[in-house]
């Protein structure tokens, strides 16, 4: 079955005779696989003679096609599917303890993009089954009155998920990045650890990024760059891969679930020399960083597998609401030299949303003790 | 004045307008200089622009002496000035207060290496006037008997600091990793965030991997890194470097902090391959990978900086505990190619338990108030 291929997939439990409870008094299950495989780091002792150093060949790039144009991996279909195995979970919840997910969504302002993520997020809820409750504030609230909502939510059994929409409306002219930095930490620290679907808070931070521990929540546009990964059979241990841009959003988490899935990651943000001349190297490159037309055909090995999360929003007066999407990546060019690629909009979006689904379903079941 | 100097180079405080208590309920000083200043990711828009890309030349590698040898990077000497400049604090706070900080240390079982730490930190504390407290626990005593300890710990207002020795004893022959992690999961866990001193809370290490974010403690030995590599000039921001090694004592937070001043960082582990590949590219390369003779001079670009946190215990019946320490470097044979390179021992050890003094000397501030 669909729901039980998905939960197979991305959680099996702790050995029973385990003797005491993990993080946060209650026992989670343990998502090996979005969390990667454990495994200790055993060096291999020839790597200490310099005889076998030039023995070594770079390893090909990860094939996922045979063809000389990129795979392109369907986010959308990948996202369907996804949704369909969460809205079946979420009906079995229903049936055995009478209570589905609740997800909080918090708007401060009214950018037009994050009016458009908010839009999709809420849609996705109510085709799953999943109650979703959306408070606006206006641009010019103060941030006592965004914790106030959250601690609101915190308190409310029937929500399990609680997100603030990123980012928050630039609130003064002066000393502007340092406020805007202080407001948002203050907002995303009130949000209950139980409830971080998100998975922004440093505790569960720290927890994907210390081998072993278990987040929580992990970011769900990391997860769903690792997910497409996976479903795309991309093998990812043992490879080199690039995440280009370091947000607590996409870079960072991604980084991190990548290590943990063994891949050789490298971090390129903005202060980077010669990018390029690293992205070159990689079998995997991720690129997070909002610039469009960033990734050009140059920057990478033949046959890489590109993961564009880049969605920069283009002024289009014959789109429906004024832009359109488009990611860092040159997807045409970029189409004659990777392996696989994923397209904006159509890639990790929806998967992301699909995450944040998941994210809100775990936290449901944790709350209800129902697996 | 020195004192200065150091609380200079390593804090300086929040703007006093700041509206909102940080994490944790108390006032915590700004450690910018060790975290590296928080710079906005504004990608240079060039980069997006294809007909750039050739015009750049890879930069030299950092470049912090003119010879042809290596310069060896003092270890000793910089620890001990900073023991001299904590002990002047100590003394300062004694005589303010009436209090010095105290640190306990817990050890279980009688590795012979753990006990030479053991006894570096117990005479380091002895040495700048922090008291010291070291519990011994027998090899087979069971993990809620080590949590006994910390807790009692936790509650005496006259100890700032704890540490648990790592690595435990193994429990048991079966399931042993797993049990062995666990076991270290719940006894750390156990730790007082407020006594971190080791940095290994997820709490301590997401706030680490969160820019913008102020851990209460970092991992000494990632902090002994980027302070011998600013004692020493050399330029972090913008190159590029290699972490060889993954753990949560060195290769993470090293990673994460030299992220924080904006290297552009690889993290090679023991499932990395052709890592000589990519440390061969890096300006800067840390190795921690617990492998004697693992960097050859052939891993390495000519004139990089070479940090070794190896510290492998080779028997030696010549040697007064009957063993001698090496890195992970072959030292000699990188003398001749690096520009600058730690020793072992000598170079990262003792600045490693330098910042264990400052760490357990911050947490007192922070709970005497005293600054």
């Amino acid at each position: 079955m669909m729901i039980q291929g998905l939960i197979r997939r991305r959680f099996w439990p702790k050995p029973s005779s385990s003797p005491f409870q993990p993080l946060n008094g209650y026992r989670t299950q343990s998502p090996i696989p979005i969390l990667g495989p454990d495994l200790p780091d055993i060096w291999d002792s020839r790597n200490a003679s310099p005889l076998l150093l030039h023995r070594r060949r770079p390893s090909p790039a990860t094939d996922v096609a045979g063809d000389s144009v990129a795979k392109v991996i369907d986010g959308k279909s990948i996202a369907e599917g996804l949704r369909s195995e969460i809205a079946e979970e979420v009906r079995k919840m229903r049936h055995s303890t009478g209570n589905v997910p609740g997800l909080a969504v918090i708007m401060v302002g009214k950018r037009r993009d994050s009016q458009s993520y908010v839009r999709f997020k809420t849609m996705a809820c109510h085709e799953v089954g999943i109650n979703s409750h959306l408070v606006q504030l206006p641009e010019d609230c103060v941030d006592d009155e965004v914790v106030c909502v959250v601690s609101k939510f915190n308190s409310d059994p029937s929500v399990h998920g609680i997100l603030v929409q990123l980012p928050l409306p630039q609130c003064e002219l002066s000393f502007l990045s340092y406020k805007q930095h202080m407001m948002e930490e203050k907002i995303l620290s009130a949000i209950s650890l139980e409830k971080d679907v998100d998975g922004f808070h440093p505790m569960n931070m720290g927890n994907l990024a210390l081998m072993g521990r278990e987040p929580l929540f992990i970011p769900c546009a990391a997860m769903a760059c690792i997910e497409l990964l996976l479903r795309s059979d991309v093998e990812i241990m043992g490879k080199r891969a690039v995440v280009i841009g370091r947000s607590k959003v996409v870079g960072l988490p991604t980084s991190l679930l990548l290590q943990r899935h063994h891949a050789t990651v490298s971090i390129v943000h903005a202060l980077t020399k010669n990018p390029e001349e690293i992205t070159r190297e990689a079998d995997i490159v991720v690129s997070a960083a909002g610039v469009t037309n960033l990734v050009h055909s140059n920057w990478l090995k033949p046959r890489a597998v590109v993961i564009d999360v880049g969605t920069n929003p283009i002024e289009d007066p014959s789109c429906e609401y004024g832009y359109r999407l488009t990611g860092d990546v040159c997807y045409e060019e970029v189409l004659e030299v990777a392996s696989a690629i994923t397209p904006v909009p159509g890639g990790v979006g929806p998967v992301t949303i699909a995450m944040l689904l998941s994210n809100t379903l775990d936290s449901a079941k944790r709350a209800y003790g129902f697996n």
